[in-house]
């Protein structure tokens, strides 16, 4: 199903059982999978590609116990020239993905978060709302980006990362605080950020990592506490 | 698709590709967003919604290989009143999930769970079967938890938390046994607990510590193995 | 839709708006879910179940800043007799899944891995690229396999295990290393396994442990960094 209102590029490949809602725009050469979903104001760009059971432009939802609403005036999700994205990923309104990105498979990103260019956001990988992604970051599979947190550009953040961003765990009122990756940071597999820590600038955080204070730049830091690590 | 058996309410909103099966039984001011499955004899209440992709009442399916079998006799999947599901979720027959319960996208839930009012079950969380949560409880995203786990009420999750219940490593005849979660513990993002430990009343567990015994009431512990903060 | 070209054989079910494309091969009482997508050239045998929303041979794409690219002449995907494959799975192709093969719902598989017999690879898996994993193997829940892995038969994986194959975290030119496990080797869950270690034969890794260097043979390691288990 194709709205009416739809505008629709040249050379594009749409599969079987695709929705195609009020008001999305799509460019020119692209490739829309099979049983894609696209919702209202969806605005793409040319030379997208986008794999098979996908959801773009989701609105979000609440429910009484959540600590903090969505916003109610999002703009479109915009995606454009070039961005891939994988199978089975969620993508919210409110986001914006430039040239280049691309995404694993199973991926989902909340509103309110920008990508920028040929950063690469990995199959299951999760990113919260208001989050902000700069250029050629890698996020690997299964990481969590929570909300709130600022990715600067060429970080690389290995497989099944974890952060957050909340002091007391749920409490309700108080300020939700991301941690803050600095340009060229490196953070290994299975890493623990706590909520408000700020990794400098080329620091590195080991494999299994807890980390609970700022570690300044180009420094290792390894364990649980996290801890410069020594020669020996 | 809508079986000609499936009874649906009244200002019930239905999405493209949806797939009703027999005995399904859809309340009043019901949402079912595009590509939505529901199995048969699936139950759900007034003012719910459920996003796209979803699949609602599956069957389990079991290999040779598995230590337990699923249970045969499944009652159906209830979904109670103003239940907000995300998309692409798999929600299995023998769950029920109580009024006000939100799931996140790619949230899974085995059979025979069920869910306390106004809980939250986070996106890309995980719920193993027979295991009973309760209200207010949120599970944060890309939480795992075990089968046969008890999660009482007003536990928070944080992100990536991970359980198991399975002392031998899946060498087979053992008894199972998941964590208990006393009411209004709070576990953060990326901690570890092993099968069996018990987390007591108002107790805290730091972001990546590994749980290897009981914590007691009003007690917070950190590191790996996990032990009583000290204050210096 | 069933492209002309597919064969499918006696007794095999078919849900709604699935797509089946060109030069499939289809065996003998297989059962397909609905919204199923079968990629050109699959190969499925009998006795096969494929659960709702599953992309099954699904070809890589790549985007400029990915370290490696994907190899372009893939065989087609082999999902041999009585492999039972979950809901939502994302499963490539060059991807062989021998008989009695089980996956979990949201499970993903990249292309050129293979899994022996009667394997389980759980709900939410991730398995990267090339990575060779033997009979009667179980990988639990949510865990991550990463690229260029050996599994031999016999190994447990419990669930939200982590690894990584590369030292120096996306600088590009360096060899990709994945872990190897010797057979019937066990890793407790949410275990961080380092690029190139080597799990000897029955060795045990504890939960949440960080193991840096290789575990000789019928060794336990605990701990962050792993070491020794110790008797006090």
């Amino acid at each position: 199903m194709i709205h009416s209102t739809a505008k629709v590029g040249k050379n594009v490949i749409i599969g079987e059982h695709v929705v195609i809602e009020k008001d999305v725009v799509i460019g020119n050469d692209v490739a829309i999978g099979h049983h894609v979903v696209i919702k209202e104001g969806t605005i793409i760009g040319d030379g997208v590609s986008v794999a098979d059971f996908t959801l773009l432009g989701k609105f979000p939802f609440t429910n009484n116990n959540m600590a903090r609403k969505p916003s109610k005036n999002l703009s479109p999700l915009f995606i454009y020239n070039d961005v891939k994205i994988g199978s089975h990923n969620v993508i919210y309104r409110g986001v914006t993905l430039s040239e280049g990105v691309l995404t694993g498979d199973l991926a989902s990103i909340r509103e309110n978060v920008t990508a920028g260019k040929n950063t690469i956001i990995g199959r299951n990988a999760m990113v919260e709302n208001n989050t902000q992604i700069g250029e050629n970051v890698t996020i690997q599979t299964g990481s969590y980006v929570t909300a709130d947190m600022v990715i600067e550009d060429d970080v690389f953040i290995g497989p099944c990362f974890s952060s957050s961003n909340d002091k007391y765990m749920g409490k309700g009122n108080e300020q939700l605080k991301g941690p803050v990756l600095k340009k060229g940071s490196k953070i290994g597999n299975n890493a623990s950020l706590l909520p408000d820590v700020v990794i400098g600038e080329k620091a590195i955080v080991g494999a299994g990592a807890v980390v609970t204070k700022d570690v300044e730049e180009k420094i290792t830091v390894v364990g649980s506490p996290a801890r410069p690590m020594t020669k020996d």
